[in-house]
């Protein structure tokens, strides 16, 4: 049999009720496929601010780097949210992603034909979307220097931080969104603001150099200002996006929105080599942890992109995408989810059900 | 009768069309209120490139600087796209900012009950939104130094811009924003990413201090990521939004979107003091442009605004946002908002009938 190892990253609110689900999940679909899983479990984010006094606890940061995939429930609540800086749970998983060098965030936005009345968008609009956002994670404003606070010659605080990309930081990403754009539909939507910053201007620059190495790809340029607003008018033209860190935050939240089903979406990041990171793109919903009412599709279908992405298991990684779907037709749904007609299952027996369907 | 001076800057593709009727709607609103103005026309954007070499012309900026306010129509062109940054139309644009000191933009986004059809997202969710983004206009990312091209230890070329926000500039787009709330339904929601910038950490401290001036308005504080998710998810929950230049940027484009009629979205940009700047938030649309199809009902509501916010004159104000509506009741259209069963009239003649409805 073939054996990974695996870091499990509960973290804080829903993030231990929808990893421990997931986890069975994996295990099913991994062991009908000849896969063993080892599995640790490690503290991160608030849960380990709690335990440690850190966000990103060293152990947690070597485990993650020695095993072969690493799958993130969720981080952050009420509690931390005054915290300082380096004392945030966020800072953590900034932390985790630069100690992975996770750079490409790999974010699908769906409408599933089970899903579209889900959608605050219209169905002829929402429907049939398949967009990935591919998201610079490890540069540009989120880690760029000098940052911090000062004064300015009028003797006022000041607060700043430094947007810069490097070529080999743009070339890379690039490359990752052209081969995912050639894997899908053959279509790339670069995303910037080079009308005004110079950071921007590079970026279209390199993007427009890479493309040469894909003359399959279709590439077009667009402003971010209008990509936040065609993403409304007619999220379908796209196929997949790429843009830097600040504004992939922004617009692959907007896409997952417009899929009005925020818990069922996956992410993936990747780096050049060594463990890939993998989580749901919901947040760990402080307000109704521990409840047993979170969706754990979003966390199943991360292990489904860890068994794809980040072990090049692709069978497996179909077993549990069929599986929610088929759970889904059979009309399943939890809360978040939940339209007439449907049954209304908490997360564990939501998980029991996918079970089922592996 | 009171008088005042207005620089009209037509700029660029529908422009000089938008422009045009609505002049002519301003000065009869205001003639009906005792108001003469004198107007005069300067060029900017690509007409300035072409006509001097630069996109802002030293004569333009004085002439606006010197008149009561200023009424823009459009800029930018296909033509100009791969300009040197400093003869770009956009960069004209960055400078009479500048160079009218206009560091508050107020971007309306309202549903119109007769056209809530014209939006993407279902009507229960468009119906009745009604917000202002107050974006920090002369600061941040756009104009902070140091900004350019240079290369890293590697030898690399890198791009980088400086994000940067200095106390006094940040109290006062509060003010403006804490202001307009109070006028309005007395919700703010300031928008940042306090958990990852300290530009924005700033931003919150001072927010969160001007509000104890404000007791009687409630402010919130939202990350942009999720401020993007929430205009999809459900706009009503917002009254005013303030936040900073980029970030205004991208989600007063996704506000306005939402609202499905950008043809009919007004802005204005108002300094400490001095003339203000008064422009619709849609482009140049240089593929209709000529053609009489384009939409001059936001460049009118800028009018509108310019009147009100400009000049204090809120009579004359409400005579174009009447003449607007009624002229809407009667079933007139231009191509951007048209629907079964109402009457298509190019740009001219909804000059006209606006005209009628004054
Ligand atoms: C929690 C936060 C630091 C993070 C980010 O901004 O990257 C989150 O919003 C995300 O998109 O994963
Ligand atoms: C044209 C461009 C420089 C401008 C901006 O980014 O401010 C525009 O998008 C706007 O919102 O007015």
């Amino acid at each position: 049999a073939r054996r990974y190892s695996i870091t499990l990253l509960p973290g804080d609110g829903i993030g231990p009720e929808v990893i421990a689900v997931a986890r069975g999940v994996l295990s099913l679909a991994g062991s009908l496929e000849g896969i063993e899983f080892g599995f640790q479990e490690m503290p991160m984010g608030g849960a380990a601010l709690d335990l440690t006094g850190v966000p990103l606890p060293d152990e947690t940061l070597s485990a993650a780097q020695q095993s072969d995939a690493v799958l993130l429930g969720a981080i952050g609540g009420y509690k931390w949210d005054n915290n300082e800086k380096h004392l945030k749970p966020e800072t953590g998983l900034l932390q985790l992603r630069e100690g992975l060098k996770v750079f490409a965030n790999l974010r699908p936005a769906t409408v599933l034909p089970q899903l579209v009345d889900a959608s605050t968008l219209k169905k002829e609009v929402a429907e049939d979307v398949d967009l990935m956002v591919v998201r610079e994670l490890t540069g540009g404003i989120y880690f760029g220097k000098p940052r911090g606070f000062s004064s300015n010659q009028n003797g006022e605080e000041i607060g700043f931080n430094t947007e810069v990309y490097a070529t080999s930081e743009i070339d890379r990403i690039a490359r990752v969104a052209f081969e995912t754009a050639r894997k899908r539909r053959g279509k790339l939507c670069s995303v910037d603001k080079a009308n005004v910053l110079e950071a921007s201007m590079l970026w279209r620059r390199r993007v427009t150099a890479i493309a040469l190495e894909y003359p399959d790809v279709e590439l077009t340029h667009m402003y971010v200002d209008n990509a936040a607003m065609q993403l409304v008018r007619n999220p379908k033209q796209f196929d997949t996006i790429v843009t830097n860190n600040i504004f992939g935050d922004i617009l692959s939240d907007e896409a997952s929105m417009i899929t009005g089903s925020i818990g069922m979406l996956p992410s993936a990041s990747l780096g050049e080599k060594g463990p890939g990171l993998f989580e749901p793109i919901h947040g760990s919903a402080p307000d109704i942890a521990g409840q047993d009412k979170a969706n754990p599709l979003a966390t199943m279908l991360s292990a489904a992109m860890l068994l794809k992405y980040g072990l090049g298991e692709k069978n497996a990684a179909e077993r549990i995408e069929a599986a929610v779907l088929d759970t889904l037709n059979r009309g399943f749904r939890t809360g978040d989810i939940y339209s007439d007609g449907n049954t209304l299952v908490g997360c564990k027996q939501m998980g029991e059900e996918v079970l089922k369907s592996v």
